[in-house]
């Protein structure tokens, strides 16, 4: 490890062990990832009108596109693919990130140009290569639904639907989507028999080989921006350059939000731009651009085999059952220009 | 109603009379339209992957479109688009009909060139414009899994997984997907309160204006083919010519199967080609190309009453949750030519 690399990966210890301490749970306090908690559902009425949102079709401009689409429930809260397709088979820019765990990430967005849930919500809706549709498009359908609009008087008090309280209502079915009881946090709560030697074994070399400096906290991820090549420039065909957009600043140029590892076994492909499709590869890149080393196959499966204890209990609901529309409603336009 | 059109609505309640004759329930029996019964699984591990099958978009070429994309449980068991979005963004030819209570179907396709749902589910796999791939990398995509060979061992003792398997399991599934309960069949069941009287005005007016001699049995419809234009020729731009293309016969041209009317309401927009977007529109074509009627306003609304009344319990289940890709999973290739 480079002298400041092993400063950011110290510092970055430090700071969750002091965040992790507390007297009864020492061992816990040691380490530089915390177990994920189940959430206690505050709104139960909220959640479900925006479980029901997160699946419905039409708020896409086509009828086919909805927030599962890309961040789909049943594969880690990812569509699985390089990058998305979009409204009129568009090829999107970049890699859906999960959504499961998302709550826990500093911004949303690779760039991190959301600052949370509820601004990211709004994004894909009215993004012409992703959902293709307007803020009021996706309005009016919602108002012209009997079923919708008593739902949203419920939570909010209102016959009138506005886009705010749609991605409100997004948001909270989103907080709700977090991934307790993976093998890892049964051991660091203290299950010894949780973990493999092996991964074990992974997650030592995790640790000091400095990828924890990046990867840490409990969504092992999602709580700081870097620079995707830091010791060697990362090569892609991708376009993206991550938060400078944002920023402005050019020395954020391919600076982009670390990613939870959080069911890192579910969301392959990997990257900003899809292009490590196992977490063999995606190891093996991040040891090279990231840290200048090379594990060998052996280190790199039992890091692997690590990464893989971070998978944890899935969303568990019914599917949603969607209102119908009315005769009012607004109808999907796929095929029109 | 002409002569030949009283023929078969008598010939047709009389055979729907005996079929459905007990003593125990006599005033069950007097009607064209019986009850469906909830399903009896018999076998849930297979069910259980078939689920999984419909739900997994890796069935098709591009990792994106599933059964469940076009036949959305969360929405009737269809898309609620004219005609369905397939593969590169393809405008189907004709509608997504229902899944729901599709096992009660003489044959599948609007045009019956399916025997069964195991015939059925084979076809979108590899059509180039619904799911655009084949049952071979299909079946390959499978076998590299090794959750879903566990679960395809378990079903049919085999390590080796193949198509037939596949479409087996997921037909396994779809004859679930019934609708009991009903109000029409809570109705008929003898809950005289289960219906206004509107809604038992719009039911006598669908008996005798002849609705019924097509639109019988438990899925008040779905057994038999008919003319779409029996009085007046069905004007379209649609180019579907239904069941000519499967019998050869110039006779056949415009026979389509009549499509259920179990839960109509969830299952817009009506007819082959997708044309009518209300139930309104719906019953008012149907009656005039099929019946040389024309209804009242106040005769549709009763009507319409009538058919809301079909919609019946929706599939309930949890979101299943995908196994993961392994390694040596083909990955989907969204964008190739």
């Amino acid at each position: 490890m480079s002298k400041s690399k092993k400063r950011i990966f110290l510092t970055v210890v430090a700071a969750a062990s002091i965040a992790g301490t507390s007297l009864a749970n020492a061992a816990i306090s040691d380490e530089p990832i915390q177990p994920i908690e189940a959430v206690k559902i505050k709104n139960p009425a909220l959640v479900e009108l925006g479980k029901k949102l997160y699946f419905d079709p039409r708020l896409s401009k086509s009828g086919f596109i909805s927030c599962n689409s890309c961040h789909n429930l049943s594969m880690g809260g990812t569509d699985n693919i390089k990058t998305s397709i979009g409204h009129n088979w568009h090829q999107g820019p970049i890699n859906s990130p999960t959504v499961l765990n998302s709550s826990m990430n500093l911004a949303q967005f690779w760039d991190g140009r959301a600052a949370d849930l509820k601004a990211q919500a709004g994004g894909p809706i009215d993004n012409p290569g992703e959902m293709g549709f307007t803020h009021e498009l996706a309005v009016s359908v919602l108002q012209s639904i009997p079923a919708y609009v008593a739902e949203f008087k419920k939570s909010f008090g209102s016959d009138k639907v506005t886009i705010d309280e749609v991605t409100t209502a997004i948001a909270a079915f989103e907080e709700t989507l977090v991934t307790p009881n993976s093998r890892f946090d049964k051991w660091l709560k203290g299950d010894k028999k949780a973990l493999s030697a092996d991964e074990i074994a992974g997650y030592t070399l995790f640790k000091e080989s400095g990828c924890v400096a990046c990867h840490n906290g409990p969504a092992v991820g999602g709580n700081s921006y870097q620079k995707m090549g830091v010791v060697e420039p990362y090569k892609t065909t991708n376009k993206a350059e991550g938060r400078s957009g944002v920023t402005g600043k050019d020395a954020d140029r391919f600076n982009f939000k670390v990613p939870t590892l959080r069911n890192v076994e579910l969301t392959y492909p990997y990257f900003h731009d899809g292009e490590a499709a196992t977490l063999k590869d995606a190891v093996n890149t991040m040891a090279r651009v990231q840290l200048g080393k090379k594990f060998t196959d052996k280190e790199n499966a039992k890091i692997v085999a690590f990464l893989k204890t971070l998978t944890g209990d899935q969303p568990s609901f019914m599917l949603p059952i969607l209102p119908p529309s009315s005769d009012s409603t607004p109808r999907p336009q796929p095929f029109s220009k």
